[in-house]
């Protein structure tokens, strides 16, 4: 009789034999993904991205995922991940790599080249140990083995990565969409995708972003010849806004330019890095001379030049703006411009966007963009999209990833809508662990990873809180009044007046009689809470002018400014 | 021969026999709708309306339109016209009535009954003389005389009106759509816009709203009959959020809940007040039993009974953000609830919608909005209706009014594409003097008169300006950093050290090398730039430590607090 064994979990605190799946991003909001898989003493972790904060965080730069749970770990970690090259992905590389011991990265052509690119603004890091991986590799990392495939999205060469487990096989899709008429891309690998698909697989961890919306996506094609209808009719110059990233795009306004006999200048730092990049790595086909520098654009007439460059979202350090609002070096709007707003626009922007619009539609020059017609198409899998990857994969689980928790949702409806079962939709969170055991038995556990949000302000990591957050709300929203009161150390009284600074409230100059009248109060107030034979509580004193003169200056105005007092005993 | 006559001009400074039109708001933007029509001595006004603020004002409850124009002018006001009881056409009622000296101010009445109920928030001012207008009646104000016609909006008994002037009869349309099937409203009253269009009309001033959307504005039927589908199908409780204002859309829901057999609570103070207004009056029907108080709700079982609330924007103080977040006091969510978001989304708000919605689904409730069913309809008229509009009435000039700028040219390009001679569309902006002369040839004159942005915070009317504005938004960027300094009036040496206040920018107390590092350098300043002998310059003093710390911390930090140095001499 074989002799009676502890339990793993009783060594580990969780099974030894269980797969571990932790999402630490991406699973509860649009940006900063990134997946932990953990067998036993094997890491793997699938993309290291950044988020764009929220209205609620100003000044913030962007969110990073917080990696607390890898601290001790890093000698588990065999390797990194990447699907493609958007900054949703890539863009905590920089920020996390040496804090995981620099592990090796794993990623495909165009992304190796976009991720180093970036890493130069980060030169007192550790070079990475990047490995370029083509689609028909497979790699070992501890107990994983990992398969690449092809999948459309709106930057070549990404992929969706299949990945084997003692526990099973995952497919985790990346973002992607089927586009069976891509533009200078092949169509996302179907084939493949369904020869895993007949592999028994454990679980699809599938993109969500897109889930809310019925029918498929758009292809490339579509919009390429949307832009060659414009090209076509217009006369006048042509101005095509979109994202820096959107290389797909890019390529479908070079084959435009290029048969309508227009040069094209392309501005804007990252879209003209991205273009370098793509076009080296053949990933992007210009002619000899179709590109020319935006220096030279004034060299042509209107009608046989275009521009393409950053800013459709009305980023206000971005080309587009610079154009628009005559402060671009090179290129002033000139009459009958016609400006192509190649994007959707993010949540946010929206008032921003219409304001260049109304500045543009002043010059006398259009605008053409996606409400008018099909200029924009997005890169993420519709609900038929989604269906479809489901019953090509044909999983145990689904766990839908990338997006709010409404689109996960929504993602798993339609995972039952094609007769999976309702107890096998895997809805998780981020930091929470989901688990597989060795008999494929999952489930999302009870268990939470530490996490919290690590903002990057400036050159700051995560040294931003929530109390400075809800300061910097407090002050945008009535300023702040800072009230200065220099006591005398032996008499307690106070010197001179109390000084009044304030910003973003009221205009100090104007309002004379309110600042005199609160200046009044303090002075009670300092009167009546300090005494010259006692010692005197200033926290105390402070705490009062704070809630006095706030009290005062709401009944009078209705706002309430940030009160500061700033007592010194001198 | 008859003498020579001195031209009309000379003596005002502008034509008298000519009709000036001038928009003080709502054509370079969304809401804030005014518009003066002005005769020799006589003067009428259109509507008085407010604008939400955009995300770079931060803090500001609203603006309303500048009447600076109007002082002195107040005893040739003959009316004020309202053609509708939203706010952006009312909201600047309480405001500006006893500014202009407090005129007569004509409008239906449900409108009236709206903006009555408002003005109990402001007991202070004057009554205001108002007169009900029925949609036959006939109005004569000065060398003006006004019709009134029906169209369909949002919000029963809106008008449009037809102005008589000495120079030609002007069309103004209000907000409006054309409905064939409205619910509890009889379709605009298109035999009465062809009858006032056989009239040789001068100008048309049209909604430019939704001009850029082509087709024709959905019917509120068709909402009706989606809220209907929902209603047959859901088997839980069902929660539908709206506009407060959008009347027909409640109507909607009572017959749909009346017909399903569940009875309604009306939740939110400004709906419930526009519920009964509307009752009162005749504009909302509702069976005797129908609608039950919110804090009934819980006697009925979940499939009988349905609440209609304020906040499909996701505003933070309205009632469904307090039923999704827990705080309402006789609503929670409910496992199986349906939560319909029966409005469009506002640019700006749909971040923090998508947080409600996945408050909602982590709850187990779902949401249905406009991205998946049609259950919100726009009030205003699409590319074919303004080209119907246009049809109909044959004006020789179109004005569009109503919109961003680029959304007034789209229009005018309609105008253009309905056979309108392109001399003839004039697009104006606020402030700018549109002119008819006596033959009926009209222009948009180069003549401005003044005008600002007048913001509304609190108690304060355009009391915060464009500094305090920037303030507020620098203050929300990078926080701030009060430095104080206590410097002895004979030695001019610094007494003690100098202190450090700051908010949202780091958090000091796990700063202290920074803000060390930081007081050092404003000692050395201080040491440098006095002199015990000589009086100080204290303002050049300030500048140095606000520059030298601005640098320091920048370097440091790559942030930029608003550095505030207080120096003060005892």
């Amino acid at each position: 009789m074989p002799k009676i064994m502890v339990a793993p979990q009783a060594v580990y605190g969780h099974a030894k034999n269980n797969l571990r799946v932790i999402p630490l991003g991406g699973l509860e909001e649009v940006g900063r993904n990134m997946t932990i898989f953990e067998y036993g003493q094997d890491i793997i972790i699938v993309d290291m991205g950044l988020q764009f904060p929220d209205e609620d965080m100003p000044g913030i730069d962007y969110l990073i995922p917080d990696v607390t749970y890898l601290k001790g770990k890093e000698k588990n970690i065999r390797g990194v991940l990447i699907t493609h090259a958007h900054y949703d992905h890539i863009g905590a590389i920089p920020h996390l790599m040496e804090r995981i011991g620099n592990p090796p990265i794993y990623m495909t052509e165009l992304t190796r080249g976009i991720v180093m690119k970036r890493q130069e603004d980060y030169k007192d890091k550790q070079p990475l140990n990047i490995h370029t991986v083509k689609k028909i590799d497979r790699v070992r990392l501890g107990v994983f083995s990992v398969e690449f495939f092809h999948v459309n999205h709106t930057i070549p060469d990404a992929v969706g990565l299949a990945i084997s487990t003692p526990a099973g096989t995952i497919i985790h899709t990346g973002d992607f969409k089927f586009d069976h008429s891509p533009v200078s891309d092949a169509p996302a690998d179907i084939a493949k995708i369904a020869r895993l698909g007949s592999e028994n697989v454990l679980a699809l961890m599938s993109d969500s972003t897109d889930s809310r919306t019925p029918g498929y996506s758009l292809s490339e094609s579509r919009i390429a010849k949307t832009l060659d209808d414009i090209f076509e009719r217009t006369e006048g110059r042509l101005i095509i806004a979109t994202f820096a990233a959107l290389i797909s795009r890019i390529q479908s306004v070079i084959i435009a330019a290029e048969k309508h006999g227009r040069k094209l200048a392309v501005d804007g730092y990252s879209m003209k890095t991205n273009v370098e990049i793509a076009r080296t790595l053949g990933h992007l086909q210009a002619k000899k001379g179709t590109i020319i520098p935006i220096n030279k654009i004034n060299e042509y007439p209107d009608g046989k030049v275009a521009i393409i460059c950053t800013g459709a979202q009305g980023e206000s350090n971005a080309v587009l703006m610079r154009i628009v609002n005559g402060e671009h070096r090179f290129v002033k709007v000139h009459k009958d411009d016609t400006f192509v707003l190649s994007s959707s626009v993010i949540p946010g922007n929206e008032r921003t966007v219409q304001g260049i619009m109304d500045t543009i539609y002043r010059k006398d020059a259009k605008v053409i963009n996606y409400h008018m017609m099909d200029v924009h198409a997005g890169g993420h899998a519709r609900q038929e999209d989604l269906k479809m990857m489901i019953n090509l994969i044909r999983p145990k689980y689904l766990i839908p990833i990338h997006g709010n928790y409404f689109m996960l949702k929504l993602h798993g409806e339609l995972g039952v809508s094609v007769g999976m079962d309702p107890r096998n939709i895997l809805i998780g969170e981020n930091g929470r662990v989901i688990e597989f055991d060795y008999r494929g038995n999952g489930k999302v556990t009870s268990e939470k990873v530490p996490l919290s949000n690590i903002m990057v302000d400036g050159l700051g990591v995560g040294d931003i809180g929530q109390v400075v957050l809800r300061d910097r709300q407090l002050l945008a929203k009535d300023g702040m009044f800072v009230i200065t009161v220099i006591i005398d150390g032996k008499t307690k009284k106070i010197i001179g007046k109390p000084q009044v600074t304030s910003r973003g409230f009221i205009f100090v100059k104007e309002n004379f009689d309110l600042v005199n009248a609160t200046k009044k109060k303090v002075e009670e107030v300092v009167a009546q809470k300090t005494s010259p034979d006692a010692a005197v509580n200033w926290d105390y004193v402070k705490n009062n002018i704070r809630e006095v003169v706030g009290q005062y200056l709401y009944q009078k105005t209705e706002r309430r400014p940030m009160v500061l007092p700033v007592v010194i005993e001198v």
